[in-house]
């Protein structure tokens, strides 16, 4: 019998000696090879819809650095977009979309998504079944209803999503409206990417450290559980990865509740207190800083010691950063830290 | 014997059946009559150092609104201004100063700061003594070595003080230099303006929450604990309120570790679980979304019965936002809020 792809042990809860590495955004603007293939698309979103783009943009990271996931190259805001919303992105300066700020707006999103205008991305799946190597796991993902809604309603990312937040709190019926349409398309989503070829899904709820308690259970814990239901009961055999990034505190409360197989914890966690505060079931995925990874040298090397030490056994660890890889990465500080990460093995 | 001002009671560990109240940036362009005072002024430091505007400023909350404290109008950027680096501010964007990027920057400031430069602050505290009303505690305030550092690195805000962290990495040597340089600096700071009328002084760290654990008790954690520990040797009557906004699940480590008598808390903060997780000597100050003030109504009603019914006696509670007031908060929405927490005295 053929060995578990190592990212698969992992998300059932399997120790490795050494622990499945990927890093979020791997796939970016600090690879060359994603510059000039980015170059060739007038936007942003026409690549991410190209097929082939998507298949190359998402394995130029495996094939340079050998990572053990491959996360399809795509954006959380293809859902919006499926759903009728006006998005696009500016050079350097991060999404813009037509605001959501009333009922009007809310009524004028489709109820559910165009799946034609998606289905591009179940292609590059099901290319990349075929594509991506054999060991090599294949994650898709979405947006946290949450982190999307912010967008929708404010247009774009601002310091702390205030638009949002004030919305729900002026009309919170109307945004747990927003909230239950992006829970039902989303599930739904995920699960076509995983019948298109998606072996795990991971949940990026990047602004989930915003909002105060009260609205923490409200608008991230609770739509991610539902969410995580509605992925079980129409494909039970999937895994599921959520990263409620700045959950701090609240940490163990949103792992308490939600059905997942992993959470992705971010720079602040303090990977003994982790192990501390989460049911034992849960791998644990992260957290480097990826400003360690920009700094390199000796630090990188020391951070990277520190978090694998700090994940100890038996608990499931993968290794990734705590954020997203940042553009001014220096590609030979990514080759350190997957030699250092595997040099584990032999030592 | 004349009854201890609330405020101050309330430092001394005493609950009180209406808790005292003040807000963040409770002088600020949300009134009217701040605006008005502030187009006198060329700039904003020009404003900061004129005690009779830094006065009125102060006082302008407190005669609106009946605080039980007064937070001298300052900001925390007159000490690297006072360290002979250029600051400035541009007018809806923040603070802008000559960023510090290597040990030649480093080199150029002052090994202490201009107390002449200073005396219009303390001159405004002094006149504040007599100014202000009798039961309204007056508090001085810096910034925390971490989140001064960030600003003089960068030369400006940004979303996650990235150019500081990325700085400390590179440069741990330099960077704890310009960390002990702010320590001395702030302590002696605080003291002089305890020394001038100030009863109580704050220590802002706005951006203790972007730190990973490690880097958090090294520049966050124990530059607090030095200054604190500075403050204490020279007046031990003093009264230290530290708030480090989004420290998260490392709200407790820091607790622990700084000798201080109130912990400011954000909005992300549970109350009960603060209880729980804070020393019971410390008195709890906080913590109502500064959002929810601006939406206003039942809501707003809502959100400050659960702050007044989560800070439970026996500790102390001192009402606050877990931010600053946001320029757009409707002044009668406050008006609402200190009727409310001041109506709990007669339910």
């Amino acid at each position: 019998m053929k060995a578990r792809k190592p990212l698969l042990a992992a998300l059932a809860g399997e120790r490795q000696r050494t622990p499945p590495i990927w890093l979020m955004r791997q796939a970016g603007r600090y690879l060359p090879e994603y510059r000039e293939l980015r170059a060739k698309a007038a936007t942003f979103l026409d690549f991410c819809y190209d097929p082939v783009s998507a298949v190359e943009a998402t394995l130029q990271p495996i094939r340079r650095f050998g990572f053990d996931a491959a996360i399809l190259f795509s954006d959380i805001l293809v859902l919006p977009d499926a759903l009728g919303q006006r998005v696009g992105f500016e050079t350097g300066d991060g999404p813009r979309l037509d605001p959501i700020g009333d009922a009007e707006g809310l009524a004028r999103l489709s109820p559910e998504p165009n799946w034609n205008r998606l289905a591009p991305v179940f292609e590059a799946l099901d290319r990349l079944k075929t594509a991506a190597p054999n060991d090599v796991a294949l994650i898709g993902f979405c947006g946290a209803p949450w982190t999307v809604a912010s967008y929708m309603i404010a247009g774009r990312g601002t310091p702390d999503q205030a638009p949002a937040r004030l919305f729900a709190y002026r009309h919170p019926d109307l945004f747990a409206t927003l909230i239950d349409l992006l829970v039902d398309a989303s599930g739904e989503y995920l699960v076509r990417q995983l019948a298109a070829g998606a072996e795990a899904v991971q949940i990026f709820d990047s602004w989930a450290g915003v909002l105060p308690p009260a609205e923490f259970e409200r608008w991230c814990v609770a739509p991610v559980a539902a969410l995580a239901a509605k992925i079980r009961a129409k494909a039970p055999q999937a895994r599921i990865i959520a990263f409620p990034r700045g959950a701090g505190a609240q940490l163990a409360k949103f792992a308490a509740l939600a059905d997942i197989d992993a959470i992705g914890l971010d720079t602040a966690i303090e990977p003994k207190a982790a192990l501390a505060a989460l049911p034992e079931r849960l791998a644990l995925q992260g957290n480097l800083d990826p400003l360690a990874l920009v700094a390199g040298g000796p630090r990188l090397d020391d951070e990277t010691d520190r978090i694998l030490e700090g994940f100890a056994a038996p608990r499931a660890h993968i290794f990734n950063l705590g954020h997203g890889v940042l553009p001014e990465t220096p590609v030979g500080h990514v080759e350190r830290l997957v030699a250092r990460v595997r040099g584990e093995k032999s030592s």
